[in-house]
């Protein structure tokens, strides 16, 4: 619409289907006159829908395993070939915990799948900037962006592993941003989104509570996946050229609250009938 | 029972009565050895019971408003005279809002009284500081401790102005401690305690529903009066000489949590019985 | 140049002159299509140049002391008048500090000027805020900016009670977004921007050398007044619907970093020649 | 020389000489009465000296390789039986980076070596918590520190895959302090230390220079092994029940400045005898 991103190109990880924010950062991507190519692992464009993406943004998809450094380099170089010439920004988002999925509480983790969740959810992206900086593959003032949640930052029940893998991506996304942008003028930067229904964030437990609450706890509300999508642009445009290492909270001003008026009626709703606390067991 | 403050001196700002922190605090200083003076404002001793706790101490009371430069001069040239040697400590828990007292939304707020707020509950601790290390009155390795409050960093509805004030307040703590720490090695901290049912906080509309959200949210539980003052002798005692311009959240965890589980069963109870949004008014 | 802002209607508190960061973002502003009214004090007038401003964005002045509600009310019922609509998005860049103005150091500070520099650097955006929403004056999803510095957070010699300003200024952005967040849908942030050669900034006693510090220390360097115009639009559009009651670092870096190669091979240097510390009074 | 820890018994990971952080921790905790049990892989033990510290503090070392939960059970398990009690403390120090030793910069890690650093210096912590909850052998209101460094939240060149550990290092006490404090009363903290010349400090490239920056930077100086000690002591005693999930900066002010006048006299110095840049190559 005001073609922020007219001439870019740029490569997007992590679009499962029409709910992930990846999906629709794309398609924004691409509205704003960006050349973008899309990809994910093997396995999620069996199950999601990726194919139809690219065919709306007009591009291919080169599947990659975002930890494996041999389909990054793979994946980079095919990007130059394709695009003729260096790319500009990259989205990562791209977050799997097998103790999440498999139930395991975080007293009682598998240390085999928690090494999992650090290796797809955070240290993926260091080997995307790593081989992207070896490769020489992002042009002067590009812009990288990883997505992020506050469980960085305050323990959310039942986030598990996936809260400390997003403390060590934000930690990759400083580290590397300052030698990224010492070296050659790269901005790298992870957006702290709002909860969101995605397909991911539908599995988790209790997501719905979790979301009436912050809804509610968010002087504007919870931010969507478009909303989403707006605010990278942003951050990929030239506009934010000077921002870097930062995690910058896209949530309706939840992560700066204590408590709201709307919240604090709804929670005290329940005060008038108390919970047997015994059952509590988790 | 440790003697950690055996032979030191101090000033207590704040005591009212034994629900007040700065009483609590009084007392364990006073139990750890040292010796205290009280102090506060001549309304303040009307409507409290500070003779009580002097008594109790063995001490004595110097009035002072401690928003009056010329007050806290006397207060500390007497404090000086009656223990025959500079003092080791400062606690300050001092704060008061005409704007809350009177019901003035914060977007409604009076500008005459929102500088009084933060005169009394902000400015009063630089004063303090100023007219102590005028005075020289503050032996080396000394500590100055103010309490704060959350609201500082997050918004809580109904806290107005004073949130704004305790922002302030840890600022200060920070400004005055690289000066105070480079040229006399005073360090200068604030306490960031868990919302607590003293006199002034059972003023605070809504405060029983808060403090069941921070109980069940806050993994220890809140903090009370009582684990306030243990927490506060490790900051006068020798033990802690490195730390300053540090805001220190004694809070059972509150501060590092997005949402528990006990707080989520509770708020979820809630969800089964919709409140009528239109009621919300403030 | 992109249209970001078109059909906007915004006002601007603060240009002096064109080394000013408000200057800049009127430009902006102005470029990308927005109507912006302008405002300072009638004794920033006389000293500046504000009316050439005006001239390049085809608009007016309207005088106001941001300290006095009277001519806030003044300047934004006039603006109303003058755009025949409500408006979208505030720029508040002011702030003065007698202290520092006069040299007196933050143990030294005159009370008065100390209650001034809180008044017009922090105080005024609440006064700005509470007299648009009284008149009900800025559009839903309107935003308001106003600039800060990472002495909010960080100390740093010599910047004496604007510091602490600073810090009020950012709560203020909190606890006022709250309020008009929920109520009106309109975000309010601060953007802490790198220290930059304004007219202001250029009075600070060792400015050069802390400029030298944080450009080698930033990876990306200093950030420019340009940058942070264009930053700024970033925040007026329509793409951060749901960023609110942030503090937005804008500063190359700055803000995340402990120490870079660059910064550590110039201070190294001066480890060869020890100065006499002797010297350090202040 | 208090009897803060009386009766208590501990266990302290990490001591290998006497330059160690944990040594000296180890010898205050013998000192306030706590009994204790020293641990270290048993390389470590064999470069160290741990055995002296073992007989000071009268007491037994039991080799344990932190990664290993096999070899964590076996400790925990024997310390349970040494003490015939539960314990009541543990201190982790426990850090090492391969890339670091090998010289490989952060654009340029090995990722074998990057998960041992993560699983050495961050995951060990993990392993510790949860093999100690499911032995259930912590006493109620127990408490266990880590050693931190403001790397985890600030980039300093050099540190290496080493700052990302801290991060997930302090996550983990975050995440990990939720589920124990709720269920068990134990809390979880890292203490976030200055530079220190311990052997693993004194191997890092440039390691003076940056002490004498963070020396003249910090309004009290560094904090220094001893102090260390003494501030670890009040988080293991009785007095600090409430704090749980926290970073605690232990650090001399360090950690809350931006630029003091020491720091900025020393660096403006080398400003009148400027470098080469072009020399700055990594």
């Amino acid at each position: 619409m005001y073609n922020l991103l007219k001439g870019k190109k740029g490569i997007i990880f992590g679009a499962l289907n029409d709910k992930s924010l990846a999906w629709k950062i794309a398609e924004r991507a691409y509205e704003e006159g960006a050349e973008i190519i899309l990809t994910n692992t093997p396995v999620s464009m069996r199950f999601g829908d990726i194919e139809t993406l690219a065919e709306k943004c007009n591009t291919i998809v080169i599947p990659a395993d975002a930890t494996s450094e041999k389909d990054l380099q793979n994946l980079i170089e095919k990007a130059l070939e394709h695009f003729g010439t260096k790319i500009d920004f990259i989205l990562h988002s791209v977050a799997m915990s097998m103790n999440v999925r498999k139930g395991l509480l975080y007293d009682n983790v598998n240390y085999n799948f928690y090494q999992k969740t650090i290796d797809i959810s955070a240290l993926s992206f260091h080997k995307v900037l790593q081989t992207a900086k070896k490769l020489d593959a992002i042009n002067e003032w590009g812009s990288v962006v990883a997505l992020s949640y506050i469980a960085a930052q305050r323990t959310l029940y039942g986030y598990n592993d996936m809260a400390d893998a997003k403390s060590l991506l934000e930690s990759i996304a400083r580290s590397f941003g300052y030698i990224y942008g010492r070296k050659k003028k790269i901005r790298v930067n992870t957006i702290s989104q709002s909860p969101t229904m995605t397909t991911a964030g539908s599995g988790v437990k209790g997501m719905e509570g979790l979301m009436d609450f912050t809804e509610r706890l968010s002087p504007l509300g919870n931010a969507t996946s478009d909303e989403c999508a707006d605010y990278c642009i942003t951050l990929f445009s030239d506009l934010t050229k000077k921002v870097t290492m930062q995690n910058l909270y896209h949530d309706g001003g939840f992560s700066n609250m204590g408590m709201s008026l709307r919240a604090m009626k709804m929670y005290n709703k329940s005060l008038e009938k108390p919970i047997d606390d015994d059952v509590l067991v988790s």
